[in-house]
């Protein structure tokens, strides 16, 4: 709960600096809180997470809320708030991985849900708010998740006995994300393609 | 089933002046006409409302290529179009609410849903369209429906026995739509993050 | 399945063009190549066709890996691919509408869902990497996509015993296709609104 209302700040906050109206803030903080969570639930054919339980609904609503009135208080946190979000990103991603597992999906699919989940709602409220998502951004976000949830996948897969398969997976996602918002790092240049000759 | 044809010409029209041909037109006007809807069927787990009858496809293809063939005709007509559209909106968005209710859905939800049919389409437009969405723009169109909404379920929450509610909502949302285009209102700016000085 | 990789592929290598790190690669090229046949899922009310089958999963990352990683290689290959892309359509296109077809749907709606699947991929693509996308251009892609399929649901309604109604389909979206490509066709003007005058 406390991470859906931290991923509605992170989700406003991000937006505010191009200037929007309360409705716009509620809808991006709503959407970045809840989407990527939705989209999975819709392609695993369970009943979106929130629908049944509203309290989702008002911690999106909340932190939405109060990034716009307070935001300029909130943007002193913002450094402390993106490793909640992060942590958040961990644990959401961490649990879709394992909700996917338990539905006896394949474990690519655990995978891609988990990533899904974590970097979902984000990619929605870029692409509303026509902003670049950050697929076209070199900040290091989205690997860490990617990374968690196969170690985690693995894990379960091939040595189901282990009972820290969560934690393991927590803690890379949480330290790495963690060590690129402290170091400013960026995705490495052998990484990405910079076609610059490009037109 | 006018309702959707008009939302398919407006759609059309708002994204005409940048140009585009038959097919996305089609394309363009389809989505905007049944977009909403369909997301909210997908979330509260009903099958699209258009699959079971083709009437509501016909309509949405036929405003959209009344669009294209005689845009030049309909913009005149344009500003009345508006006040249609509002019309459309505002019933589509109360219909949604109440089909919500009636799942046995909570408020919350139902709001949600009630804004996500009057708005969600358009937005998914805009998204193919590479237009601004209207959630980044001081327009007033998606505040009435929030309102109307959060009025219709109150009504009908607290005061189950009152005949009326969906009238007195659809007049909220058409009402404040009306007076927003008539006199060209724009969101106050104490609603409003415009931080002039973010890069 | 070698049409979910070259579809990946394809999808990778038109944005490689703007820069962007292994795993945006990797979600672009996933999203390019399931994407379209998942949202078609979802609105016919079955589970994603790649949800009990990882098969397809592991098709579309090999693809968008190898776009990545030899990119410059495949780019010398790039027109020939632009073929087996378009073969790859037709055959999506045409396969899904004939799964509408068999669950009792509508004409109108397997016709849409036919298109849905061809270009849906591309379209979440282009949405996300921030690209024009294809409706708001004058390639000729999704023209013949819709023929065809029109042409397919006719022939499977007016004349049922025609065994030959896919073959048909697939040879004039292919044909129209590779016209298209090999020519450099475009929309012709008639069918396409430049309002110059527009701001």
């Amino acid at each position: 709960m406390l991470g859906t209302a931290v991923f509605a700040i992170t989700g406003v906050l991000a937006v505010t600096r191009r200037g929007l109206d309360v409705f716009g803030a509620l809808v991006l903080g709503i959407v970045t809180a809840l989407g990527g969570g939705t989209v999975r639930d819709l392609i695993i054919g369970t009943p979106p997470f929130w629908i049944g339980d509203s309290n989702y609904v008002w911690a999106a609503i909340a932190g939405a809320l109060a990034a716009f009135w307070i935001g300029a208080l909130l943007r002193n946190a913002y450094p402390g708030l993106l490793y909640l979000d992060a942590l958040g990103a961990a644990l959401f991603a961490v649990i879709a991985a394992n909700k996917v597992l338990t539905l006896q999906l394949s474990g690519p699919v655990a995978v891609m849900m988990g990533v899904l989940t974590g970097i979902g709602g984000g990619l929605i409220r870029d692409v509303l708010a026509g902003r670049p998502t950050l697929l076209m951004s070199r900040e290091i976000y989205a690997t860490p998740i990617l990374l968690g949830c196969i170690v985690f996948v693995l894990i379960r897969t091939y040595a189901p006995v282990f009972p820290y398969a969560a934690a393991v997976a927590v803690t890379i996602i949480f330290g790495l994300r963690a060590l690129a918002i402290h170091r400013h790092l960026e995705m490495p240049a052998w990484l990405t393609v910079w076609d610059t000759t490009a037109k």
